[in-house]
C-alpha cells in the first residue's frame, strides 16, 4: 500500500474554537434554545424514546420504527456539541437518561435496535438492503464518540463499542460471518470516528470490510434477496446504483443513487484513503468528488436531481423546481468535503463546504429555528404547484425526520469546521469571528478573527504565540473572491494563494495581525451550457451567499422577471430583515403580461418588458416570510 | 331555450371530397396500406378479435380487456372511412366477419362487453369511474355510424341501436334508472351521432342526461363505490377533476383533469349545444376553448401537462420534456375544434385544428406508418432520460393502444374536415389539393383546389356550379398568414378577413377562379411571457408546421444551440428528407462547451458561443431517423 496520502493537516476540534460573530452565534443560540428543545418533544411524541423501553406488544399502536433509532442518534450528537461549547447540567441529565434507555436496550449479544427487537425479531440482519440496522448504529456511534469527547463519559460508548463489537463479530470475511453491509452507508464512517476515538483496530477493518466488500459479485443483496423468498429483480429502486452498491467502491466513477447514502460512503471512503494510505481509494474519491461538483451538483451545494430515488440523475441534468436537494445531502457534501480537506488542503473542496453551508444547508433550516425544509429546490411557483405537488413550505416536523436533527448537529459542531492545524500551519478555512487554539510547531497558538463575514470581506486575523515561533498561518481565498489584498502588521503581503490558500510564513509574535480584505461584489453566475434548465439565466451571489428573488418582495411569476446584463445591482444591509443581511437590489425588466396579450398563448411578437425594481434575499432566507414563488436562476437579457 | 344558436354551415361528408395532393394522399395511401393492416394484426394478435367469440374461461390465459372493443372499434371506423374513398371488397368482407362477431357477442338484453360477460359477469355497471364499458359502447356506436355512412350496411348499426336501446333503459331520470355517467366521456358524443344517424330523440335525450348528470351532487362515483365496498376517497386520482366530473359541466370554467376524456366531453356538449340550441351550454364551450387554448395549449396542438392523470396542470405550465400531450388528445382537440366551427365559423378553431392536425396529432404515427407515439413531448434529451425513462421513440404498439386506430380514423377521414357548406356559402377551411362537392344555394358546386399546401401558400380555387349563382366563397386565412392578396378571374380582391376567413360574394359561374396568395414565411413564434418553460426561447413555424431540432442534424445537446433573433435563415423543399418537405437552415450559434470549461459547473464567465449552421425539421416528422435528442422551443439570443 502506498504512503504517499499523508494527513496534511488535522481539524481543530470544537473544544478549542469559539464562535462570537452576528451571524452563526446568534444561530448556535437558536439552535439551543429552539431547535434541539423542539426536536426532543417531537422526539418524545412520535415515540423515538419510549419504543427503547422495548415495552411495544404485537396489537398495540405506534410500533417502533426503523428509522427511528438514527434520528434519536443525530440529536444525541447535536445535544453533545452543544455542551461541548454550552455545558449544562439539565440537558446532560437527560442525556444520562436516554443512555440509560439504550443501555438497557441492548440485547446480551450486543444487538441494540427496538424495531428488530420488538416487531420483528426473527429479522434480524435479513434484509440489510432496506432495512436500515447498521445505518442507526452508525449514528449511535456518532452520537458515542460525540458524547464521550462532550462529557468524558464512556456511557454511551461503552454500549457502542459492546455493539460495534458484536456488529464485528457478525459480519467479515471470515467463516460462518455475513459477507453483507448496509443498503444505507453510516456505519462505515462511524467506524472510523470510533476507530480514532477507541484505538481499536478491528473497528477500521470492519470500516474497511464494508467498504470493500460493497457491490462485490454474486452481490449479497440478491443473495438475501432469495434467501427471504424474494426475487432480487422486484427490487423498487431497480438499480443497486440506488446504494451505491452497484459496482465495487473503487470501481465507481460516477455519483449515482441516493445522495445521502452516497456522500456517508464517499465520507468513509475518504476516511479510509487517510487512514490507510491507500491511493486508488483517494483516486476514487477525486473522481467521484469530480463528478459531484463538476457535473452534479446545484449552485446552492443542493445534490439530487430526482424525487423518486432522492438522488443524482446524470450529469448536468440540474432542473431546478424538481430539484430534490434533500437537506441531508448537502449536509453529507460538506462532511465529505471537510474530510478531502484533510488529505489535500485545497480550496476547491473549501468552497464546496462554504456553498453547502451558507446556502442548501441553511435553508433546511427557518430562522426561528423550528421548521425544516426536507427539500430544497431552486424554484417553487405556484404555476406548477398548484398540480404537481402540494405548496412547499418549511414545515415543524417530517415523518421521515432525518433533517432536523442534522441540520442540528451541523450547527452545533460548526465550531469544528473553522480551523486546521499541522506541525508548520495554522489553517483558516472559514471565516467566522471568534477565535481558535491551534497547536502547531510545538507551542499553543490562538488565531483571533474578527470581521462581519459573509457580508463584508474585510478579516482581521490577530495571532497570540506562546514565543516567538517561525510557521505559516495559511488563509483561504475563497473561490467566489476575485481580488483580495493582504497585510501583515500593516504591510502589504501579496496574495498569491496556492490551492486557494494564501500562506504567510513568518515569525509570528503574539498580537501580530493579518488583514485580509476580499473584494465582495455582486456577482452573476452562469451555469455550465450543458445545464439545460438555466440555459439563458444568470444567478445572483454576493460572496458565498446565493441569492432568490421572492414573491413576497416581488410578486409572483417570477418568470416574467429579466436581468439586463448591463443593469446596476446594489447590495444593503438590511438589519431588520431575515435576521439581518444584504440584499440585492436594482431596477430590472419584467415581461408584459396585460391582459390583452393574456389572449394571445402563441404569438409573432416577442416579449416586450418594462422597468422593474427587484429585491433578492439570500436564498437560504426563503420561505420565512408570507408564500410565494421563489427563483434563483434568472431570466437574463444579454442586450 | 334560447334558439339564437344555428347550425351556420354544414360539414361536407367524406363522401363528396377527394384529396389529391402530394402531401396528404400519400399518407392517406399508407394508411390503407400500411396503418390499418398492420393495426389489424396486433388486434388479432393481443386478442381483441378473439374475445368477441366469449369463450375466456377463468384460468386461461389473455382474459378479454375492458379497454379492447373501444381500440377494434375505432379501427372499424377506420376502415369504414377509407371504404369510403377507396371501396374494397376484402376488407368489407372483413368487416362482415367481425361484426358477427360483435353481433353474437351481444347479450339477449342487448348489453356488449366481453369483459363483463366473461370475466366479470357479475359486476356490470358497478364501476362507471374505472370500468370504460360505456366508453367502449361510445366507439362502437362510432364505428356503426362510420360503417353504416360508408356502406349502407345497417348490420352494425342495428347492433348497436339495440345495445344503444338498452343503455337507454338503464341509465336516465326514471324510477329504478341508473342516473350513473362513463368515467371516460365518449357515449355522449356518439349518442349524438346516433340520433343524427337514425333521428331517434331518445339517443339525444340520453347524451344530454348523461352530460347534464355529470358531476352534479350526491356524486354518483361516491354512491357506486360506496355500495362496492370501497372508500371513495380511495380514488387514485384523488380528483374526479380527473374524469370532469367534479362539478357539473355547465359550471366548468377551467379545462381539468385527463386531456382525452376532456375533450370528448367537450365534444358532445358543443353538439348538444348545437343540437338544442342551449346558449349556456356554447358558452360553456366557449369557456374551455379559451382555457385550452389560450392558456393550455402546446404550441403543436398538443395538450396534457402531466404524465400521472395524463392531462391539464394549471395555466400556463407546459413544461416541453415532460409534456404527455397524447396523441389522441390532439386528436380529440382536433375534433372539438371542427364541432365549434360550425356553430361558429370563426377562423380561430379552424387555426387551432390546423394546429393539431400538421404538429401534435401527425407526430403520433411515423412515416412508414408503423409506429406510433403515444406521447409527443416538445424536448427529448439523453440528459434527462437517461435517468427519467427510457428513451423515447415510436413504438410499433402500445399496451394501451388507443392512439394508433385513432390516428388511422383520422387520417382515413380527412377528407370530411375540409369543406362545408350552407345555402349561402361555400366554405373552404382546410387548403388540400383536390376537390369537394358542396350543396349551395340550390345546386350543386364543386370546388377544386390546386395547392402545394403546407409548403407553398398558393392555392388556386376553381368553381364549377351548375349554373351560375350567387353565393359566397368562403376561404380561410390562417392565423399564421400576416400577408394574402387574392385575385378572382385574375382581378384583385380586397382579402379582408371576416374572423378568419375572407367571402368573396359574387354571381359565380362555371370554370371561375379564386386564386389565394399567402405570404409564407418562416417565422419565430413566441410564447405567452407566463409559459415559464418558454422564458428566452422561440419556435419556428412556417406556414401550419411547426419546426424541431434533431440530433440527427445538429449533433445532440441541442439546449446548447441559441438562435440570435437577426439570424437569416432560410427555407428549402427537401424533396428526398423525411418524405419531402421544407426544412429551415441558417448559420446561428451554439454555446461553446469545450473539456476545459467542462471543469467549471458554475463562474461569473457568461456562456460564449461559436457560428453554427443549424437545421431544423418538421416537428412531426421527428423520430424517423437516428435517434437523438430534439428541441421545438429554442434558445434565442436577443442580441
Amino acid at each position: 500500500m502506498s504512503s504517499s496520502i499523508i494527513r496534511q493537516l488535522s481539524p481543530v476540534p470544537l473544544s478549542r474554537v469559539t464562535i462570537q460573530d452576528s451571524f452563526w452565534a446568534p444561530r448556535q443560540e437558536i439552535n439551543r434554545r429552539i431547535t434541539i428543545p423542539a426536536i426532543y418533544r417531537r422526539l418524545k411524541e412520535t415515540g423515538h424514546i419510549e419504543q427503547l423501553k422495548l415495552e411495544w406488544k404485537p396489537g398495540m399502536p405506534n410500533p417502533p420504527h426503523i428509522f427511528r433509532e438514527s434520528e434519536l442518534a443525530k440529536w444525541i450528537e447535536a445535544v453533545s456539541y452543544s455542551l461541548v461549547t454550552h455545558p449544562g447540567e439539565k440537558l446532560e441529565a437527560l442525556l444520562d437518561e436516554i443512555i440509560g434507555l439504550l443501555a438497557k436496550a441492548q440485547q446480551p449479544d450486543g444487538y441494540l435496535n427496538a424495531y428488530f427487537t420488538v416487531v420483528e425479531p426473527g429479522k434480524r440482519w435479513m434484509n440489510l438492503r432496506d432495512a436500515h440496522e447498521l445505518y442507526c448504529a452508525g449514528h449511535l456511534v456518532e452520537a458515542a464518540v460525540a458524547h464521550y469527547n462532550a462529557t468524558g463519559k464512556r456511557s454511551l460508548l461503552d454500549v457502542m463499542c459492546r455493539y460495534a463489537d458484536y456488529i464485528d463479530s457478525v459480519f467479515g470475511p471470515g467463516p460462518g460471518q455475513k459477507r453483507g453491509y448496509c443498503g444505507h452507508p453510516e456505519i462505515e464512517l462511524a467506524l472510523i470516528k470510533l476507530y480514532c476515538t477507541t484505538g481499536e483496530p478491528r473497528y477500521l477493518r470492519l470500516s474497511q470490510f464494508f467498504v470493500e466488500e460493497r457491490g462485490k459479485q454474486p452481490h449479497y443483496f440478491d443473495q438475501e434477496a432469495r434467501a427471504r423468498g424474494e426475487n432480487p429483480a422486484d427490487f423498487w429502486a431497480k438499480s443497486y446504483a440506488y446504494s451505491q452498491s452497484h459496482l465495487p467502491v473503487r470501481a465507481q466513477t460516477e455519483a449515482v443513487g441516493h445522495a445521502v447514502r452516497a456522500m456517508y460512503l464517499y465520507c468513509a471512503t475518504t476516511d479510509l484513503a487517510l487512514e490507510t494510505g491507500d491511493e486508488t481509494l483517494l483516486q476514487t474519491c477525486e473522481r467521484l468528488y469530480e463528478s459531484v461538483c463538476h457535473r452534479r451538483m446545484y449552485v446552492t451545494g443542493g445534490i439530487g436531481s430526482d424525487h423518486n430515488i432522492e438522488g443524482f440523475t446524470s450529469d448536468y441534468d440540474l432542473p431546478n423546481e424538481s430539484a430534490y436537494a434533500e437537506t441531508c445531502a448537502a449536509i453529507g457534501l460538506f462532511l465529505w468535503m471537510h474530510r478531502m480537506l484533510h488529505i489535500a488542503c485545497d480550496g476547491r473542496y473549501t468552497d464546496v463546504m462554504e456553498r453547502c453551508l451558507f446556502n442548501g444547508i441553511l435553508s433546511g433550516i427557518s430562522l426561528t429555528g423550528d421548521r425544516f425544509f426536507y427539500e430544497n429546490p431552486l424554484a417553487v411557483s405556484r404555476q406548477r404547484e398548484i398540480f404537481w405537488r402540494d405548496p412547499l413550505h418549511r414545515q415543524e416536523w417530517y415523518a421521515v425526520a432525518c433533517c432536523p436533527p442534522n441540520i442540528a448537529r451541523v450547527i452545533a459542531s460548526l465550531g469544528a469546521y473553522i480551523y486546521a492545524e499541522s506541525d508548520t500551519d495554522a489553517i483558516v478555512h472559514l471565516y467566522v469571528q471568534g477565535s481558535g487554539t491551534l497547536h502547531v510547531a510545538g507551542q499553543k497558538v490562538i488565531v483571533r478573527q474578527a470581521t462581519q463575514y459573509p457580508w463584508d470581506g474585510v478579516v482581521k486575523i490577530t495571532v497570540e504565540t506562546e514565543r516567538s515561533a517561525n510557521f505559516g498561518l495559511k488563509l483561504r481565498i475563497p473561490g467566489w473572491c476575485r481580488h483580495a489584498t493582504l497585510t501583515v502588521n500593516g504591510q502589504a503581503w501579496a496574495v498569491a494563494p496556492d490551492r486557494g490558500y494564501v500562506r504567510i510564513q513568518r515569525f509570528w509574535n503574539a498580537g501580530d495581525e493579518a488583514v485580509l480584505t476580499m473584494a465582495i461584489p455582486i456577482e452573476r453566475v452562469y451555469a455550465h451550457p450543458q445545464v439545460a434548465a438555466n440555459r439563458g439565466c444568470v444567478a445572483l451571489q454576493r460572496g458565498p451567499v446565493i441569492y432568490c428573488l421572492e414573491g413576497v418582495d416581488n410578486g409572483d411569476n417570477l418568470h416574467l422577471v429579466a436581468l439586463p446584463r448591463t443593469a446596476t445591482l446594489e447590495a444593503q444591509f438590511e438589519k431588520d430583515l431575515l435576521g439581518g443581511g444584504v440584499t440585492i437590489h436594482g431596477e430590472v425588466l419584467r415581461a408584459v403580461d396585460s391582459q390583452t396579450e393574456m389572449q394571445i398563448l402563441y404569438s409573432t411578437v416577442p416579449p416586450t418588458y418594462q422597468p422593474f425594481y427587484f429585491k433578492a434575499v439570500p436564498y437560504y432566507a426563503w420561505d420565512n416570510r408570507d408564500t410565494g414563488d421563489m427563483l434563483v436562476w434568472i431570466h437574463e437579457l444579454e442586450a
